[in-house]
This record gives C-alpha cells, structure tokens and sequence, in this order.
C-alpha cells in the first residue's frame, strides 16, 4: 500500500466539549461509549473532554470511575495504565437525576455543567447522549430546552444524540421527531444507527464512488438482483420480553438492514456532506414500491425459530424462552423482496433477510450481475456476483467465470478477494468511536435524519398492519437453519437462490 | 469451486493420425514438442499417433528415440515408466531427408509414411509440423504437394503447421503466404504463435466474453489506457548473431505482443471458431494508427542494453555479446504508444513494451480506468487498474480505492486478487501440448492467419523502415534497468506512467 493516492486524512480534533450521558448507569455506557471515549482518547483523537453521567442512582463521581474503569478494561482495544487513567477520570463526574422528566432537576444539572466546565476550563459546548429507553427522549429533550441548555448556536453548540429504537411505526416516529424538532433544530439532533458507524459499512460508500470502475455497472441494465443477509446465531438472550413486541423486522430491518440499502442502492451524491449523503438515501427509502395487504404474502416471508442446534448446540425454539408469550407469532426471521421504483432501479429485486439462530453469523451484501448477453463458450457461464462482507471477516470478493486450465475451453466461477483486515495493519475502529467523534465534531452524515427514518417506517408499517390485520402467522425453522422453507420459494419464483454465506 | 456452472470440456480426443516433424533433430523437437505429446499422451488427450521425424541426420529410428526419451526425461511434465514409453516409443520412426528442398526426398517419404500408416493400422490424416529454418517452409509445401502428400480434402485431412518467424517484413510475410497459399488452402495451415498456447492468454478471452462485468467498461469511454509489458531478464543467450539482424520488435512485438493487443482490443466475435476470432482480431491490427517517418520519434522508444547487472549478476553490453556486431543500433528494447482508430477504442492510448534484460521476467497487460467522474472524498483517488498476469504466477488482480480504517475517510490504493495456481489444483498446460492437441483436432482459433500476420507486419514494417531511414540510434540503457528514460517520458507526456510489474 502507497500513500501516493491517500486523500487527505481529517487531521484535526473536535472542539473541547463536555459530554452529558444520560442512562450512564447502563450497559451502553460502560461497555461501549467509555470505552470509545477512552479509546479515542489514547489514540489522540479527542480535544479535551469532560464527561458527565446522569441518572437516577445515587452513586458517587468515584464509584461511577470504578464502575466505568471494569468497562474499560474489558471492552476497550487499548490498555489501561494508571497515570492516563488517573487523567482521564479525572474528567468524568456523576449528577443524580430525580427522573428523566423531573423539571427541577435540570436547573440543577445546568450549575452542575457550569461547575464542571469551569473545573476543567473548557468552552460551552454540550453533546447530550440520551442512552435510555425511548420514553425519555422526548421528556429530556424538553426539559434541556426549559433548563437552557439546548441553544441552537453553533458557538457554543449544543447536541443531542439519541439512541435507538426511533419509534417502533410510523406514528410514533412521526410523533418523536415533533417533539424533539419543537425544542431542537434538525442539525442538533444526531439518531444512531450504530451499522453506519462500521468501517464497511462506510466503505460502502467507498467502494461505490472513489472508483470509477462500479458506477457504470451500478444499475438495472447491468445488475440481476441483490441480496442483503443480516444473521445471527443468538437467539433472544433474556431480552425475550422486548423483543416480543419488536420482532425483526423492527429491531434488524428498518433500520440496520435499510441503512444497508440505501448506501447500495443510492445516487451519487454531490458532496460527503450530511445533507446530501441523507437526501440521496431518504430518496432510495421514498422509492420502495410498498407491501400490501394485497401482495405481503408474495414479497414478504416471516419465520419463528422452532428447538434446534445453532453451531452444535441444541436450543429451544422461541416460544419457549423467558418473557416470550408461548403463543406468539412475532418474527425472529423475515425475507422480503423489495423494489426501488426509480429509473436506475427499475425491475431489480433487492431481497433482503434477517434472522436469528442462523447457521452463522454474518452481515453481507451480495450484487448479482447479469450474464454476458452470448455465449461464446458452451453452457450457462458462472454469475458474476460481488459479495461485500460487513461482518465478520470484512471484505470484498468478485465471483468472476474463468478458463480451466487443460485443453478445450472449460468455464469455472473463481474468486478475485479483498480482506480488509489483512491489507490494513490496523483494526477497524468500533462503531461507536467514529460516531462519538462525529457528532463531537458536528458531522452528521453517518447519523439519521428524521424525514429518513420517516421514509424507513412508511415502508415497514403497513406490513405490521398487515400482518396483524391477516392474521399472518410466523412459519417454523428449525434454529440453525436459513429461515422457513418460504424465503427460499421467494427467489425460487424468478429463478434465483439465497448465496450461502 | 463447484462445478454447477461449468461449461462443456471438450471431451473427445482427435482423430488417429501420423505426425510428421521436419526439423526433428532440432532443440524444439526434444524440448517442448515430443514432450508436449508425451504429457498429451499420458494424459489420455490423444487418439493413436504416428510420430515420424524427419532430417538430414543420418540416425536410426533406435538413436532417435533415445535423444527424444532424453528430452521427455527432462522436460515433460509426467514422469517416464518403461512400459508406456516403450509404447510411445513404438510409434516413433525416423526418416532421413536429403535435404527440404530435395525433390527425390519426397516420394520416398510418402512411401515410409505409408509403410508407417500400414503398420499401426492407422488412417491417413497427416500433420506436418515444420520446425526448420523459415527458409525451408515453402520448399517443404512444395515439395510435399508435388509429392501429393497434402491434399486439401478433410478425409483424409493434411494439415501443416508453420513455425516462427513468419516472414521478416510485409514483403516477404506476403511471399511466404502466397508460396504457401499456391499449394495448400489457408484451412490447412497452422502458423504457431506459441503465446496463444499459454491458459492464460486463452484466459483473456474467457474472462472477456464469459463474464458480462467487464465488456461494458471495456471501451474509451471508461479505459484511460493500456500497457503491455513483455519483458525478459535474458540477454541474447548465444544467440546473437541471429538476434542482431532480426531486433525486439520483430522477435516479440510482431508476435506475442500483437497478438495479446488484438485479444485485448477485439470486439466479441459471434462465435469461439477460429474464423470468428481471427476475424476480430485482424480487424484490431489493420485499426491500427500507423507510424510514419514523421511521428515515429514521439510514438516509438528505441534501447539497446549497456553493461549492467541483472538480478544481482554483473552482465556485459548488447556490443559486446558473441555474433553481435560492434557497431550494432539493433534494438533490444522497444517502447510503442498505439492508437486503434475504431468506435471502441478512439483516443485511448495502448502502450506496448518489450526488452530484454529487464529487471524481471514478466509478461502483463495492465488495463486503467478513467477516475471516478466527481471527487467526494477529497484528494485525487487511486487510479482502479485491472492487470492481467501472463507469466509468472498467472493471475488477475484489480487496483481499488478503499478507506482505510480510522477516523475520517482516507481512501487508499487496495488489490482485489486471483491468482490461477492456487485457484485450480491442477497445473496449466504447457502452450505446445494445447496447439498441438489443436492441430490435430483442426480447430485454428489460436493459430494465426494469413491476413492477420500480414497485417501485423503492414504495421511493423514502416518503423523499421523509418529508422533505416533516419539513422535512429538505440539508446542505451544499463541492463537491469527497465529501458531507456525515453520510454518514461512516452507515458509522462500523458500526464502517465508505466505500472512496475
């Protein structure tokens, strides 16, 4: 690898900040955002920082430090020595909230900022991180607007960054963005979608328009059909009584997977800026050709996982998990076929599945081009395919027909490889340290906009409605296997099959 | 690899018939063709074949034999055990001419080759195979018409297959071609270039036409450029004082290059038969932009090698090699910027070079595309170039832009890699085993025609005759260097450079 080509590196840090963690007693906290901090921190990438956490516990700034020290060293990348330690939790402090939605605490959190900044002599500016369940963004979006502590000025800025689920329909979605865009601006407000944080996932976007050689192939006339796996082996892993009323479809694809095709499936944009890259996204998202109650059961398959064995261990089927309702139907599987109704999209199925206890996992995008127009060469030659791998094991691979050495002209599918951890000698950053430095650094192109997430929920809603308007039921698979016999069928119609990952 | 989507082999093996070598106590004779035929025969590929050689050499079928189970030894790919080769061995005679052009020679050769047919029991196809010096061809063809040894009918069939070089100029290429023409069709001629033996030449076109990715982006529209590297650590190797009156660009360009160009440039013919293809590629060399004496100074690099050092051995000057004249401008390397002046290709440059002691053997086709149309990702990207590995370690490899992990988006130069060794188990056959599996089986899709050769040489032609001309010197370059600074500043012109392989 030369350096000749590198585009320039963002070389400068994010302006000095306090960030405000609210739900900081949580799991995200300690096992992801801390130990993004800390890793950026080490690798020199922050300014100065001060963190404070809130929540409703009555701890100490010294136990919230331990507590955030355990998390620290076992989920960081890097190591913990105590002299940067000592500096770092220097800089954290804890604020007991009597609630989310509690007016006087905020008053009160705003002399704790003022008290802090003046502590660590740092600038105004707040990034407010509400990790907490969804009922409280609304709440602690307005009660930071009553407190003053969401101006919308850039100098000092004030941000909020809200974690998921947006919504869980339409409505409720629509319902948040107007609360929070009554008391915040759009560009102050930063939804995670933690996927767009993955280096591949952002690759992605590399891949698409550094090159010049994709873009032309990009399109109906060239590409077959794609496919979008998102599979897991766990099952519900005690979160049974949330995921009951989620299911997959809500908790995989409105967000993640849909994140994931509208980077395949969008236009160039006109610059990486946040309002372009979103604009182009949202319009892939306003193009799908909507499910029905008419054709849900043509284009969308939904499966439950029965008992089975997932990577040689038996495990029960969905229904007999903790907090799971033994007469449920939610969705731990779904496939669906999807079509983006514009002009370079026209007639491409995208299908996309998600599940958990599948054989494996794996999140990945497979583009199916069409074969050449002749055949020079005797039978049906190999499929040209790109398969571009987000996770595990990061890649691209191109499945490209090529001759057989010996005599006569035979035709194989062979595989031109990238592998993205061996070609780079360092290790993808995680998700979350790139969009803590984005939303510090006031970069929202990797978050989403709410007309986005809108655009996300007009598709999926209807098919919840339908699903429980017809009573459609969740076909069995056996856990460790690839979704009901259905998801197959659906690509089996136009003589197509799922790529075994 | 699965097999699902491979196309037929071809499964049936050629006719029974007796192949006759002049020139059979040559080196090629030992070295690459009756090995070739043991590894064809060993491997099941031939139906029951005669072999008779032919000379001056007064030896005896026995000694014969002997000297060719020498060569088998050393350089056919399957091991010899004595029962198979003492059934080879039984179908190998001798003949002894008294010269190519002796006209009493003939009719006693059609008697042995009779005796020879009678005694295997075998029909009377016949290949004649001529390895001798180019001045013998026609007096053979001649000779083996007035004879009657090669009628033009298909049962029997009578085939002759011409070895390098075809002709040393257009002049006497069409005197040659015409010689050959008065007494045999073009159906019954087979002109060797050994080049379109090698997989992984014949690959080219696989890759080309069995795959529908690459043909749309194979045109000016989306290809900057192309170079063709053919390259040789080699000097001279005793050869000199033939070398010194033929030069680079008749003894690689003319050939193997040119026809790598054609197979790169051709459009898609309708079908793999031979007329289809060599149509094609005709139609590239006579597309061609020719050199004049005006322009050949800008578009043709001359070297000759000074003394150097090559892969760590010191090595003396072109000059100063055995048969090699003092005064020698010949060439020993050669630069080209071509243009085929046809819809697909107008404007884009293809740089042709080849030389001898390079720093590395390697022969490549590197394929660059236009950059993406629209930088969103800062700085100038990576260029994506396709290269195409004849020889060493044949391969394909694709040059893309990838971000590199870590904050930001840095896009950096990654490769996208296949490499055919280890994607097949099995070895890639050597060249003369495929042309001589052809030749028998009368398929001259990789042999070249008449007017295509000629072609090749309308082009060539006028170069020498303008450095006759205009007195071009060679420049000199130090042996182990990769040509003369001239064929830099060839591509630098463009604002490009050569790719080091």
């Amino acid at each position: 690898m030369t350096n000749v080509f590198r585009s320039e590196p963002v070389a400068s840090t994010p302006p000095a900040a306090t960030l405000v963690i609210f739900g900081a007693s949580g799991d995200l906290t300690r096992r992801k955002l801390v130990p993004a901090l800390w890793d950026l921190s080490t690798g020199g990438h922050l300014g100065a920082l001060a963190i404070v956490g809130c929540a409703r516990s009555d701890i100490s700034d010294q136990s919230f430090r331990a507590s955030l020290r355990e998390g620290v060293e076992a989920h960081a990348r890097s190591a913990v020595d105590e002299e940067s330690w000592a500096r770092f939790a220097s800089r954290i402090h804890y604020f007991q909230l009597g609630g989310y939605d509690d007016a006087e605490s905020y008053p009160r959190l705003r002399e704790r900022l003022e008290a802090v900044r003046s502590e660590h002599n740092l600038p105004a500016h707040r990034l407010f991180y509400l990790s907490t369940p969804p009922s409280a963004f609304a709440p602690i979006a307005a009660r930071l607007d009553a407190a003053g502590l969401t101006p919308p000025s850039e100098e000092p800025f004030a941000r909020v960054v809200v974690e998921k689920p947006f919504g869980t329909d339409l409505a409720s979605a629509r319902d948040l963005n107007v609360k929070l865009q009554q008391v915040l601006e759009e560009r102050q407000i930063y939804r995670i979608d933690h996927y767009l944080g993955k280096e591949t996932v952002q690759n992605l976007l590399v891949f698409r328009f550094a090159n010049g050689l994709f873009e032309p192939l990009w399109n109906g006339r060239y590409v077959d059909h794609v496919q979008i796996t998102g599979a897991e082996t766990l099952g519900v892993e005690g979160r049974g009584g949330y995921f009951d009323h989620s299911g997959i479809l809500r908790d995989m694809v409105q967000n993640h997977l849909f994140q994931i095709l509208a980077l395949v499936g969008m236009e160039p944009p006109s610059n990486f800026g946040a309002d372009a890259v979103r604009s182009e996204k949202t319009k892939v998202l306003d193009a799908l050709r909507p499910v029905t109650a008419e054709n849900i059961r043509e284009r969308v398959v939904r499966g439950q996982y029965a008992a089975g064995s997932v990577l040689g261990t038996d495990v029960p089927g969905y229904v007999e998990e903790d907090g799971v309702d033994p007469s449920s139907v939610t969705e731990t599987f779904v496939a669906l076929e999807l079509f983006i109704d514009n002009w370079r999209w026209s007639g491409v199925p995208f299908y996309l599945r998600s599940g958990k206890r599948m054989p494996k996992k794996v999140t990945e995008i497979a583009v199916f081009f069409k074969p050449a127009p002749h055949r020079l060469f005797g039978g049906p030659p190999p499929p040209n395919a790109l398969r571009i791998r987000i996770q595990p094991d990061e890649g691209i691979s191109l499945q490209l027909g090529s001759k057989v050495p010996g005599q006569g002209i035979e035709v194989a599918p062979v595989n031109m490889e990238f592998r993205y951890a061996s070609s780079f000698g360092v290790p993808a950053a995680e998700a979350y340290e790139r969009l803590l430095l984005d939303a510090l650094s006031g970069d929202g192109t990797l978050f989403t906009r709410g007309d986005e997430v809108e655009a996300s929920w007009r598709f999926i809603t209807p098919i919840h409605e339908a699903w429980r308007e017809l009573r459609v039921p969740s076909e069995l698979y056996p856990a460790g296997d690839w979704g009901p016999d259905a998801s197959q069928s659906l690509l089996a119609r136009g003589g197509r099959r799922w790529r075994q990952p």
